[in-house]
């Protein structure tokens, strides 16, 4: 009998569902109280609050409904020798990648400019460039940089990818360790999908901004802690950026009061650029417990040395 | 010694060191009144007053700064004879691919919607949905339905295309004569970038648009003439619609009058969805102008039959 513990907020009915569909000969529970002292060596979580992953008996494997896993990671609420997997399905890239095009075309083709102005019933075309007379800087080359940088690539802007370990993405040019300025430099647009580490947390900072082209966008869908915000809102006042938009922030959801709300060069999304789709998500998951129990290795374990 | 005038409004004289540059051996006239009485056998044209045309001497051929020349033919102020070549660059169609892609992302990923509720600091995501579970239907498969719909298909939308001649382009699902209803039916987005003949005039209309899944996209990055405009707004006001990006009008500038501009569902922008790129429209119609002064037949030039 395999026992899975749904510890997630949200649609728990809905993913035991789900999970049952997928593995019928499983247990699947959503009510801590239902638990009692059986091993259930999987648990399911999205940020789960403190001591929830230690009060389930026999706990083997942590199932994380995200990709980032830094919260799990600092917590201490994980032993070193469980694996910690995170989510890596195809909606998630997928997600991401439709919620940067979406920023980056609409900022390149001045969608917001002429809606802001329609009131005013004038007809005042911009001039307008081609993607191809953009650079678009995307920092991150995994699961989520990858398909991202790729399909900017394919729509004509000039593309570059970063990532520590330099990996080639299809159409744009790789840069590695020890090459971040050098890729960032000259950038219209610079979007931040990076993994929250150690080595990320305030990289994107006033220096690394200063050396984009002036009057460009930043797109930030990874975490709020990857930005110096006090260098960023700077960046954006002084004109060296036209505009940010921003999915994710250090506080989550972002307080009412948090000016970032009312800047008028900021656009505020409710960390929505890659949400989690059910379906393929447990459809992942499962396909991992399955792995597990015949003794396989699981696919997307988290390296506690690299963070991510 | 090759003749060409440059009879369109605009940058004239940044056309003419365009020109220059390309054919040194070419006379290059911006101004009526140096053409004299010599035979100049090419006129350049945006959308010319009438009689521009006919007070050119010895003009063979008429290139067009435009991709749709429905306006050259309706006048009469062409003879039929007289071969007439459309803009089709590379530029043209990147510009309207992208423009495309900018709407109807910033529609499927709620940008606009977000921008709206930003100044409540309200922290609430709506359930977005993936690319492929949203169907996209481009009415045209030529220069520029071809590439736009063969884009929103690698983003991952289920895409339909829609011409006359049902031609196939690369992940899209492709409809012919006969075909339009099947086509549009249960559609969440259509894109018109349909040329402007006696048979697509007013093809749009409220039988059409009530064809689509409810809630739906209209972009519009072809003609005014396209869409019965009255009809387009009552599916605006009825909730058939969601939005309209439109791009071109009946009347243009848009006159600021017209309610289009004020209607809450309706994105208007002043007709940059695919500007004419100075550089390699000029490169375009140099070759063409070698091809004819060596006999050979030009690129492009319009069917006057098919009208486009």
């Amino acid at each position: 009998m395999i026992r899975i513990y749904i510890a997630s907020k949200g649609d728990r009915a809905g993913l035991q569902r789900l999970f049952q569909a997928e593995l019928p000969e499983a247990e699947v529970l959503i009510d801590a109280a239902e638990l009692g002292p059986e091993p259930c060596p999987y648990i399911v979580v999205g940020r789960p609050d403190p001591g929830t992953i230690a009060s389930v008996p026999g706990v083997e494997v942590v199932l994380s409904l995200n990709a980032g896993v830094e919260h799990l990671l600092a917590s201490g609420e994980v032993p070193e020798a469980m694996p910690i997997v995170r989510m890596v399905d195809d909606g998630l890239a997928e997600g991401m990648s439709e919620w940067v095009l979406a920023e980056v075309l609409a900022w390149h083709r001045n969608i917001l400019h002429y809606h802001r102005i329609q009131p005013e019933a004038r007809w005042a075309p911009e001039r307008e460039k081609l993607a191809r007379e953009r650079i678009v800087t995307v920092l991150g080359a995994g699961a989520l940089g990858g398909p991202a940088a790729e399909h900017l690539a394919r729509i004509g802007f000039r593309t570059r990818v970063w990532s520590r370990s330099g990996r080639a993405v299809p159409g744009a040019t790789a840069y590695g360790a020890g090459q971040l300025e050098e890729a960032v430099t000259g950038a219209d647009v610079l979007v931040n999908l990076l993994p929250l580490t150690a080595d990320t947390r305030d990289l994107i900072d006033g220096a690394l901004l200063g050396r984009m082209a002036r009057g460009g966008l930043f797109v930030n869908g990874a975490r709020g802690a990857h930005v110096v915000e006090a260098d960023l809102v700077a960046a954006l006042d002084a004109g060296q950026l036209s505009l940010a938009a921003l999915d994710v922030f250090r506080t989550e959801p972002l307080p009412a009061e948090d000016p970032l709300w009312r800047h008028p060069k900021v656009l505020v999304s409710p960390h929505v650029a890659a949400p989690t789709h059910p379906g393929p998500a447990v459809a992942e998951m499962a396909a991992n417990i399955r792995r597990h129990q015949n003794g396989e290795p699981m696919r997307n374990v988290v390296d506690r040395a690299a963070g991510y």
